[in-house]
């Protein structure tokens, strides 16, 4: 089998999974705490316990989180005027889970800047007695569970801090809990990706073999008796398999049917963009613009926002999700979050060995631009793609006012921002190009 | 663009889609004409026209197509106790869109004969009124719509008679623009596996590449404006993508967004298959028979059967599709069809160039068994699936008495015999090995 082995996951998990600035303060000063207890859901669909005979129980202690004081109440849906109204006169701040003019920031001392021109909107930092929970949860299910590292690695599993990325990226999930759901894909897709993709023990040889079997975690193989163990065995060989098995089963009991299918098609998705790309590493090849954009459609965030349901403890019905103005607000959101990680991620992609193909890399072989030029035409890129995201957004609002649909489409924009800040703060793995 | 050239169809389209053979004759005795129109749906969903500017128009006389008499009105569901009775035991013979009993069948002289010991259900030759109509639409969507092929091939596309196919799979069709719905669907993905995947023009290198930028044309790119008129001309600019595109016009106008969903998640699944089997093949490899299982549930026929509902003018609701024990009944149907192909096109794979895998060939290779011994085993992995599968849907009639999920049961149910008959049928590419 040619599975690599786990390599070390402080220099394997890619950017979007990675050591957040030890400065952060996350001093902000308009959040409230509600009184659900860790474990104990207040809202939302109630969460399993975890797997019987897995070593991974609940905490011992009850830690009270903290939330974002969502003005609508999770699942009340709002008026469309509210919705509607806000001060850019796009029409979409009210689709935000903390809308700026009713939760003013404090700001918070911390590392990294925003890259200059890029159209984003600043959120507070993440509540930080829940990033220290999801952050204790994670470490415990990435080594008791899923033996996806050695133990003398934990202290730079904590760096990561994908605990922070998380809970900032779902203001409004009912409990540590339903954090857990997103935590553990993330650490999985990442552990995946990187073991089976990129540098650190992937390759492009034989990848479609090796994402197709993890592929069975997540959507399981129906064979005859005496073949089906073999299967089953397998979801165990390697830590991408032990991860998504893990973190699919967890989700599988927390979400509705529509929501694990809805997740499954996502990830063939991801999948897919994984291996076009990989078929470019394997040539050398430098794609067009319009064909790097259609992969990194599919080599994207998506399968990450559009689990805010599942997280927020809600469904966003299958109907409404499949509708097509949906899809195509999924899409551009997804997108506009995808050229985040190309943007933040380009300096240290440019130092990585071998040539890392991202948007600014693409547009200059491509279009004969200098680095910096092409740079700001990416920016311009993931501008365009973010006010689309957030006119069309607006626009499914009106036509369809559903509360679950406004849930929905605010929790998919707080991921969008969360994304950003987490981006943006990352100075331990990020810097900006000097083009300004 | 590595995207190879459209090859001669006749010796392109994989076993699927080939010529069914010159003498069946096809009287049965049993079937009706009803009195709906071609093109003027009498039942189910109504369809629209072409899309506006294509050249392809609805015939100019109406041909009154005979449908088969299903006993139970569609939509209307049936008692579980005429479900569940049958004279096999296995409580499945209800789910059939034609029982036999309730409809003989005058064996009519054909060519073929099924496989010793493979576990199937005969069923009456499709009605021909329908398959002569359905093969002329498809060769004038092929030519004239999406220019499948040159003018000169025409009559050896007439030869592949997936018109036949179609009919033969989807009885409860309620018109021919309904079962077009499923022909062209098969065409294009027949077209797209042989001329990315399959020896006429297919090749493993790149192939990641071309099916994620074909898979556009089913699931669309959202990007800016300065890019998104090179993705679309790009979905005419070879003969797959053109079908794909057409074909997912026609669908997603007939269909409700989960069911268009649902293709495209099958779709995807599909794409994934194809691309772990190219990583065997690229690198010489034999899979274990688990893996190569595993493989063969996502290069599977099963974005056919999951379609029956939209072809038969109604909708299985997403949630009730999601289930999972809807997902299992489909995974086993679709395991059971992609094998009776690997039994079918055995002789013929091992006589073309190259190492094609199939399940005898694995089993034989992997468990040091004869051909004759491998072949054997592979028949009863084949009728596992089948009894599987039976037992499953049963199952789940009796859990979940709907009419849409008692119907869609019995479409896969169809769908399954029919690629069967087919399959034993087309003597014109297939011949049984001399193991009996």
């Amino acid at each position: 089998m040619p599975v690599p082995e786990l390599p070390p996951p402080q220099s394997s998990l890619p950017e979007a999974v990675t050591r957040f600035g030890a400065t952060v303060l996350g001093a902000v000063a308009a959040r409230a705490h509600d009184t659900d207890a860790v474990g104990g859901p207040t809202g939302g669909r109630p969460l399993p316990g975890p797997p019987a005979g897995l070593p991974f129980g609940p905490p011992a202690t009850a830690v009270p989180p903290t939330a974002v004081p969502v003005t609508d109440a999770p699942g009340q849906g709002v008026g469309l005027e509210r919705l509607l109204r806000g001060p850019h006169g796009l029409g979409t701040a009210g689709l935000r889970l903390a809308p700026r003019e009713e939760r003013p920031v404090t700001p918070a001392p911390r590392e990294g800047r925003p890259i200059p021109g890029l159209y984003h909107h600043p959120v507070p930092e993440p509540d930080e007695a829940r990033v220290d929970e999801v952050s204790r949860r994670i470490k415990a299910w990435a080594l008791d569970e899923v033996s996806l590292y050695p133990e003398e690695w934990e202290e730079q599993f904590d760096g990561f801090s994908v605990g922070r990325y998380m809970v900032g990226c779902h203001p409004d999930a009912p409990t540590v809990d339903h954090l857990m759901l997103a935590t553990r894909l993330m650490v999985a897709e990442n552990a995946v990706d990187d073991c089976y993709c990129e540098d650190h023990g992937g390759s492009p040889i034989g990848l479609g073999e090796r994402l197709l079997l993890a592929h069975t975690a997540l959507d399981p193989l129906y064979t005859v008796r005496e073949y089906q163990p073999e299967w089953a065995d397998s979801l165990h060989a390697d830590a991408p398999r032990r991860a998504y098995r893990s973190a699919m089963d967890y989700f599988v009991r927390a979400a509705g049917p529509s929501q694990a299918d809805r997740l499954r098609h996502d990830m063939a998705r991801l999948h897919l963009g994984y291996l076009a790309e990989a078929s470019w590493a394997q040539q050398d090849q430098v794609p067009e613009v319009w064909e790097y954009l259609a992969m990194r459609q599919f080599n994207n965030f998506r399968p990450c926002p559009t689990i805010t349901d599942t997280v927020g403890g809600y469904e966003l019905p299958a109907d409404l999700h499949a509708r097509a103005d949906m899809q195509k607000v999924i899409a551009l959101a997804s997108n506009a979050t995808t050229i985040v990680n190309d943007l933040y991620s380009y300096t240290k992609e440019l130092d990585a060995p071998g040539r890392h193909l991202n948007l600014p890399v693409v547009i200059a072989e491509r279009e004969g631009l200098s680095d910096q030029d092409a740079y700001l035409k990416s920016v311009e890129v993931h501008n365009e793609l973010m006010h689309d995201f957030e006119t069309e957004a607006a626009a499914l609002a009106t036509a369809c006012p559903v509360p679950a649909v406004q849930r929905f489409l605010r929790g998919v924009a707080a991921w969008v921002d969360g994304n950003h800040h987490w981006h943006q703060s990352n100075t331990y793995r990020y810097s900006l190009p000097d083009f300004w």
